[in-house]
C-alpha cells in the first residue's frame, strides 16, 4: 500500500511552505486528519497559488453542429415534460457543475409556434440572446416582450418569467445564460413554480424598453428599488447603431475593439448583480492584442466571422458560434474580413468580480501583445 | 417718531409664539439688539412659516418681444466688450439677485457668424437650450460640440467653456441657464478666465454624445470620476423620439403629461449636482392637473403652443416663449391644440432640493385638480 | 434727478465685461428693464466675482454678557407664550435673515425645572450643544434623551421634537443651531405643531446612544432608511477621550489641531444632510496656521480658553463664548495656555457645500501661514 | 455493464422536468455528451433545487483537544519552513477545498516569543481572533498593532501583512479566518511574497484603532479610498462594553440575543467586501429560537459556555471552542449558565451574500421556534 504523501506542494521560495515529510510529521498529519484538521503548510502552496488556476478549458461550439440537435429536441420532448427544452453546453473541466465556463451556465433553448413554458423564478440570474425565428416572447413579472434577432433580454434573480412563441411565429432558438452553478456553489439557490403556472400580462407590450431604453433620459422623478435593471430588453438595432456611432470618435480598446457594456439605466451600473453583458465590434481586419482578466466569459458571434486565440489556441467562429474564455487566460480576437465588421456578444461574471473587489486585467507585454499560437 | 413694533408676527395658535409687546419687553429687545442678539419669539413665526413663502412671481416672457432686443444687442456690443452678449430675464421679486425665479438665472445669448467668446470657468453650473440659427458650437474642456435647434447642452461647475458660431453659420440665439444666484447666496462662487483666452479642441467633434448618448450602453469598463454627466449634449431628435415611444406605453403623469428627465448616463442621476432639466410632451388637448413642488422651474416652449395656470393666473405660450414657476406654487399645463403635441423644456433646482432632503410635491385635491383662474 | 449708472462694475480685464454707458445703451437698458430683463454685461462682474464675497462679519459673543439676558428671559416669558424661550445671535450683516453667519441660525435656549416646551417639527435641521444645568431632556420621535454638559444632540429635519427640564433639575441653558435661514432662502420651509402638543416616550431612555454610539459596531443586520443619523446624542466623555486617543497617534491638522467630525454611524457620513459638527482640541500653546474654506462656521468654546484670528482681527474666547467664521475668510486658532488643552465645538454647513460640489479650502502661504493682525 | 441513467432527478411536479429515459433519448444524450453538451431536463431538477443544498456538515472542534496539536506544531516546524505555522480545520464535506464550512477557511496559528513570519499579500481577505498569549503583533501595510485576548483584527485583500510575537511575550495562539476557498473557486487568487520579506513600521503603534475606533467620530475631512475598513483592530474591552450597553435598551434578536456586527467606520458597512464578523452576547439562561440563513458561519466561544443546536444536533461549547453553521441550516443557541453571560464571536460570508443579492433568513415557525433534537 502506497504511503500518503504530504509534501507534494513544496516550493523552494522564501515565504512559501517548504516542509519535507518525516515519519514524525506524517504521524502528526494523520492525527490531525482524525480530528477534522490538517497542517496548513501541507496545502498552503496549493490553495494559495501565485495566480488564478482555472478548471475550465477554452471551448468553441459550432452552431451548425448544435443546431440539428436542438431542433431534434423539439421532436423528442415537450416543454411540459422538460420544463424548458434546452441543450446545455458543458465545459470538459466543469461538467460536474454543469457550467460552460467558470460558474456560468449556458444553453440553447428551442420553442415552436404556439408553445408556452410554465412560469417560475429562482435565485439564479438569467439572460437570453435571440438567435433565430420570429414570434418569440418573454414575460418577466408581467412585462411581456417580443424578441427579435440579437436582442438581449434579462430575467433577473427573483422575477417570475416564462417564454413562448406566438401561434403565427416560427421555430425560435435563443441562448440562455445563467449563473446557476454559482448559486449552487454559494448554497443560495431557491426555485419556485408559479402558483398558476402562467402569469398575467400586466403592462403594455414592450413597455420596459419604451420606458427605460432611451438615451440618457428617464421617466421624470421615477424611482426603482430593485437591484437589477428596469430595462429588460436591449434591442439589437440601437445597439449596433451605438457601436457605429462610438466607433467614429474612439480608437477603441486595444484588447476588444469597439466595446460597450449593457447597463442598468437607473444606476449606470451592471444590469444584474452577478452577471453583465457586452457587445463588441471588431473593425474589418482588426486584430486585438492579448489580455487576461479575472472573470469568465461566454461569447456568441452576432455578426460576421473571425477567430480568437485563447490560451494560445486558435478558435474560428462565424455567426451564432459560441465560445468561452476562462478566468485569467490570455485571449485576443481577430476579424478576418477586409470589408465587413464582426460583432461578438458576450456575458460574464465581472459584476461579481468587481463587487467583491477581485477584478484585475493585464495586457500581454511580449511579442507585440500577440500570443504564440499552439499548432 | 414711530415706536418699534416687535409683536407683528403673533399667532393665536398653541405651539406658536404669541407674546405681546410691553414696555419692559421692548426695552429687553433693544438691549439684545445692541449685543447682536434678539428674542426668537419676536421673529419665530416669520422665520418658521407654516409652508414655503416664495419671493418670486410667475412671469412669462414672449420671445417675439425679446427677440428684437436680443438682435439689437448684436449691434450694440461685441463679445470682447461684453464677455458674453446676453439679455437676462429678471423676476420682479428677484431683481436684487439677478434671478428669473428662486436662485436660477436665465438669459438669451446671441452670437453672429465668426464670433467667438473667450473661455472661462466658474462654480456656477450652466446649461444651454438652443433656440435658432445654425453653426453654433460650444467647447467644454476640449470637447467641441455642434449645436442644433432644441439641443440641450451642459457646461458644468468647474469646466472651461466657450461658445462661438462658425464663419459660415447664421446668427444664433440660445437660452442660458445658470445657478449663479445660488452660488452667490452660498458664498461659493469662483470665476476664472482661461489663461490663453481660448482652449484647444482635444477630442473628436461631438465625441461626448457619440460615446455616452446611447441607450443603456456605455464604453466597456469605462469609469468617470467627475460629479457631473460625461454626456454634455443631449440632442433633440432622440429626445423627441423617446417621448413618443414612452407615450405609447404610459398614461403619463397627471401633472406633467409625458415627462422625462435628462440624466447622467454614468449614474442614472441628475446631470449636474445643483440643476436638472426635463422635456415634457403634452398630448393634443391635454390639460394636466395642478400640483406644487419645492423647487423653482424655468420653462421654454420647444414645440407647439398652449397655456399654463400658475398661482391661479393664466399664461399663454408658444414656441420659444419662456416662463417660470416659483417654489410651492400651484401650476397646471394645457396644450390648446386638438391635433399637435406641445413640448416644454424646463430646467430646475430639484437636484439641490433632493440632495438636501427638501423635495416635496402635492396634488391639488379640490375642484377636480384644477385651479380657479384669477381673471 | 441723478442719472442711472449701468457701468459701475466694469473691469479692464480680458474676458470680463467692460462696456461704458452711452446714451443709446442706457436707453436700451431701460427698455429691457421695462420687460423684466437686463443686459448681462452690466451686472456680470458683480454676480460673477473672482472669489466668494461674504455678507457676514466675524463676531464673538461673550457668554458672560449674554447669560444675564438669557436668564432674564426666564422671568419675562413662558415657553407656552414664546414657543421656545431663546435669545438668538444675529450677525450684523445677516440680521435680515436672522442668521449668525451665512445661512446658519444660532440661539441660547433656557428652561427651568419642570418646564416642557410643545412638540413640533420642521424642514430645518436642528442641533443642540448643552452648556449648563442638570435635568434637561429632549424627545426626538419618541427617543427621550438626558442631556449633559457638552453633549451634542440632533433633532433632524422632519422629526418631532420637544425639550424640557425635570422637576428636580436646575435651570438649563443650551445652544441651538439650525439652518432655518437656508430653508427659507431655498423656499422649502414647512412647520407643524404636534397634534397632541406632546409626544409619547416610545423607547428606553437614551436608547439611541446605547444602540448606535459604540465604536465601529452596530446592531447586527439592522437597517436604517432615514437620511440622518440614527445616533441622536453624542456624549462629551467619549468624545473628549477620542480626541486624547487620536492625539497620541497624529500630528493633527496644521489648521485645526486635533480635529474630529461627528458622523452618522450608519453611513460614516454627515449626521444630517445640511449641517455637520465637529469637536477640536488645541494642545497647550498650539497656534494653528490660517486657512479659509467655502462654508460658514459657528464655534463654541467647550473647554479652556484662547483666541482666534478671523479676517485679520483677533477674538479672545473662553469656555461658553460663541463666535463665527464666515465663508472663505482666513482663520487661525490659538490655545493661549501652556498647560491646559482647549476644545472648540463647531457646527457648519459643509455637508451642504460638499453634497453640492462646492467645498474648497486653501492654506495661507504668506508669512509662515499667519495673518497680520489688524489692530 | 450498467446502462447510463439520465432520469434520476425526475419530479412529478408541474413545471419541473419529468422525462423518462427511452432508448432514443439515451442515444440523443450520448450524442450531446460527445459534443460537450447535454439535455437540460436530465439535470434541471438537480441544479435547480427547491432550496439551497449544503455540502458542509455542522462540526464542533474542542479547543482542549486541538491545543496540544497546535503546541506540538511549535516544535515540529519553524515559520520559515512552514510559511505560517497553522493547524487548519476541515469540514468533512469540504476537505477538497480546505474549508471549515462553505467557502470559509479557518485555522489556529501559533507563534513563540521572538518569532516573526514573513510578509505577504493575497486576494483572499483574512481576519484574526486572538485566543491566548501576550506580545503578539500584526503589521498591516505599515500599521503595527498589538494583539490582546479576544481582539478582532483585519488583514484585508491586497494588504501586506505579517505576524510575530515580541521577545518578551509568551506563546500566542489565534484563530485565522480567510476566504481562500472562495478565491480559488472564483479563480481570482493571487499571492505575493514581500520583496524584502519584512515590511517597515510606518505609523505609530496602534494608530488605526486610535484614529478610527472611536464612537461615531472620525478625523475631520479625512477620506479613505480603499474598499475595506481603515480600522484594522477592534478591541475586546469596548466591544464587550458595547454589548452590555446595548443590552440595557433592547430585547435583542430572538435568534441571536444581543448581537452586533463589526463595521467599517468610514462607510458603516462590512469591514471587508467578502467577509464580515459579529460578536453576540447570550444572557444567562437565554435560549434563542431557531432560524436559518443563506450564508456560512464560523463561531468561536469568546466567553462562558453553552450549546447550540444545528441541523437538529446538539453541540456543547465552552471558551475557545470553534464550531460551524452551514448555509440554510437551522440553528439556535443556548447559554446554559444562570448567572454568567456567554459571548460568541463569529465570522461569515454575509457581505458576499448581501452584495450579490442572495441573503435570506427564515425563523422556524413550528414547535415554538425550537428544533427537535436528534439523539
Amino acid at each position: 500500500m502506497a504511503e500518503a504523501v504530504y509534501d507534494a506542494y513544496r516550493e523552494e521560495v522564501l515565504g512559501r511552505a517548504n516542509v519535507a515529510d518525516t515519519e514524525e510529521l506524517v504521524e502528526f498529519y494523520k492525527d490531525l486528519e482524525s480530528q477534522h484538521a490538517g497542517a496548513l503548510w501541507t496545502v498552503a502552496n496549493k490553495i494559495e497559488p501565485w495566480e488564478p488556476v482555472t478548471e475550465s478549458q477554452p471551448v468553441l461550439w459550432q452552431f451548425d453542429r448544435l443546431r440539428e440537435h436542438v431542433l431534434r429536441a423539439l421532436e423528442l420532448v415537450s416543454p411540459e415534460q422538460a420544463g424548458r427544452r434546452v441543450v446545455y453546453l458543458a465545459n470538459p473541466g466543469r461538467r460536474d457543475v454543469t457550467a460552460a465556463v467558470g460558474w456560468l451556465y449556458t444553453g440553447l433553448q428551442v420553442m415552436g409556434p404556439g408553445e408556452l413554458a410554465s412560469s417560475h423564478r429562482h435565485s439564479a440570474s438569467a439572460l437570453r440572446f435571440i438567435m433565430e425565428g420570429s414570434g418569440a416572447f418573454t414575460n418577466v413579472d408581467g412585462h411581456k416582450m417580443t424578441l427579435g434577432r440579437n436582442d438581449f433580454v434579462l430575467t433577473p434573480n427573483g422575477t417570475w418569467h416564462e417564454h413562448g412563441v406566438a401561434e403565427d411565429g416560427t421555430v425560435c432558438i435563443w441562448q440562455d445564460g445563467l449563473d446557476i452553478p454559482l448559486m449552487n456553489a454559494l448554497e443560495a439557490n431557491f426555485y419556485e413554480v408559479h402558483p398558476d403556472l402562467q402569469q398575467a400580462v400586466s403592462f403594455p407590450i414592450d413597455d420596459s424598453t419604451a420606458t427605460w431604453g432611451n438615451p440618457a433620459l428617464r421617466p421624470a422623478g421615477e424611482t426603482w428599488s430593485k437591484r437589477y435593471s428596469p430595462l429588460l430588453k436591449y434591442e439589437w438595432e440601437p445597439t449596433y447603431e451605438a457601436l457605429l456611432k462610438y466607433a467614429r470618435v474612439t480608437d477603441g480598446s486595444p484588447y476588444d475593439g469597439i466595446h460597450m457594456d449593457y447597463v442598468n439605466p437607473f444606476t449606470g451600473g451592471a444590469p444584474m448583480q452577478t452577471m453583465g453583458a457586452s457587445m463588441q465590434l471588431l473593425r474589418p481586419g482588426e486584430h486585438t492584442r492579448a489580455h487576461r482578466e479575472v472573470g469568465s466569459f461566454v461569447y456568441q458571434c452576432a455578426k460576421g466571422s473571425g477567430h480568437s486565440i485563447i490560451g494560445g489556441r486558435r478558435f474560428d467562429w462565424k455567426e451564432r458560434d459560441i465560445f468561452v474564455v476562462p478566468s485569467w487566460m490570455w485571449h485576443e480576437h481577430v476579424n478576418g474580413s477586409d470589408s465587413e465588421d464582426a460583432c461578438l456578444f458576450s456575458f460574464h461574471d465581472l459584476p461579481t468580480m468587481r463587487t467583491l473587489g477581485l477584478y484585475r486585467a493585464e495586457g500581454l507585454a511580449e511579442n507585440g501583445g500577440f500570443q504564440p499560437v499552439i499548432s
